[in-house]
């Protein structure tokens, strides 16, 4: 199933078979601080810097997250996004638990960016999927309800298959819907991947839809993240993750990698592009 | 199911849910010229070497081969045998194609090494089970026949129950047999890893007996040979391998991980050890 992204000049298609998408994780100011001062005094070269680079290591889609203390989402989010729109050609995904900023920044945001996002509550699902329907994007489904993130795959399950009829009864297709089964630290729970990966799998079986997850969750509080992600990225994207949400810096060789590995790579000719742009780079500096 | 392989003084068990157990390929002269012309002259000096190496760098059971031109493999594999059990006390893995020379490496061999290994042709199951059985000893099983290595899944997964069926004919109980869905180049093939992970995961649900693969050779002719070969490996385990042969140097964070995100590290413990010991290393060089 393929899930149609876009920006002013960019189209980015999402599953399909096709080579993993990489959804720029880095503009949001959580644990940033930083970029959180910046957005608190309204200064939006942090944002750019960050897309810019993010482009640079890989991303496809940049996510733009701008909630922090002290910043006025409603009226900073259309902001940010008309910044990073006007510096990288990138599509977006609009990441915001405020309706009100979403619709703003879908207001002014060109192309075809993804709302992020939706969840199985019933005060969500009524807010963002009217709103999701209005502009004709897609939309990122997260699988937790009013009780919080379910331990277990079938409950995961349950509320991706409710997100997705919900969107359908009002029009929305479909391939417009990208679950996110939720990872949790590895730190807290050493069993807490099983169940995810298991949601993945299954979601994949039964409603094919495009999938992402915020990835470096799995690593928090551990050392060595970077191969704890990638090992993880590599099993998340054999059972059915498409557009994972990642720091591209850190783990694009890995997903290459798994591209590869799984046949999406013909003549691993992205694979080896990108280590002679690699080495290329680290000659020149 | 479990596996268990000793040397004289150490016991190793495969499966059951334990983390991977790592057999060392590095004894192994193919493409080792320093190693080749040892061993020409009949040199145990290097053998040493790797065997220390590989043990502290994380391998629990070392694999042992001799076979290059120039060598009498009848006469050095019992020596190389015994100078690999005198320098660790990892059990061993005796891998040669020369059905004497694993005769007289298993009369010398203490503990209870793995013979390495036994193919779906009818020659090789006529004459190294008989072997196989008379010392009760593991067998590795590897799925190729009379016609080569199989492009596909099914004629792999077909040669594992027939080489598990004539194991069990004889008396070696399923537990002692670890099959070997073979691995090819993605440099050749880049659709190659998709058929080995499908014959893995159909050899587990099919005959719960461990499993392991020479994963290096996914990445023959291929940059970012570790990364490529850590996302194998990762979804490999995940399919159902347990006890990949590697070069333990290069691949064991990445196996750590993989035993981390599958739940086989409580308290991520193993992982952790492993980092903490690295950054001691680190601090002491």
């Amino acid at each position: 199933m393929e899930t149609r992204v876009s920006s002013a000049t960019r189209e980015v298609i999402i599953g399909g078979g096709r080579p993993t998408v990489l959804i720029g994780e880095r503009i949001n100011p959580t644990g940033k601080k930083r970029l959180a001062e910046a957005l608190r005094s309204g200064d939006l070269s942090v944002v750019r810097e960050e897309a810019l680079a993010q482009v640079a290591a890989g991303a496809d889609i940049l996510d733009v997250n701008v909630g922090a203390t002290g910043v006025d989402e409603l009226a900073l989010l259309p902001l940010a996004v008309q910044a990073v729109s006007e510096t990288v050609d990138a599509p977006l995904c609009l990441d915001s638990r405020n309706i009100k900023a979403l619709a703003a920044a879908l207001a002014v945001c060109p192309g075809r960016p993804i709302v992020n996002s939706v969840t199985g509550e019933e005060a969500s699902l009524a807010q963002v999927l009217p709103l999701v329907k209005k502009y004709g994007v897609p939309v990122i489904g997260l699988t937790l309800d009013e009780k919080g993130i379910p331990n277990d795959a079938d409950t995961r399950l349950a509320i991706a298959h409710r997100i997705v009829q919900r969107a359908e009864a009002i029009g929305i297709p479909r391939e417009d819907v990208i679950i996110d089964c939720l990872t949790l630290s590895l730190g807290a729970n050493t069993k807490a991947a099983l169940a995810t990966l298991e949601a993945v799998r299954r979601v994949k079986a039964d409603l094919e839809v495009n999938q992402t997850q915020g990835c470096s969750n799995i690593s928090h509080g551990l050392p060595n993240r970077i191969a704890l992600n990638g090992a993880y990225l590599a099993m998340a994207i054999e059972a059915g993750l498409t557009c994972p949400t990642v720091d591209a810096a850190q783990v694009r060789l890995a997903i290459l990698s798994a591209d590869l590995v799984l046949g999406r790579d013909d003549y691993a000719m992205r694979f080896i592009a990108t280590f002679r742009q690699a080495q290329a780079a680290a000659t020149a500096s």
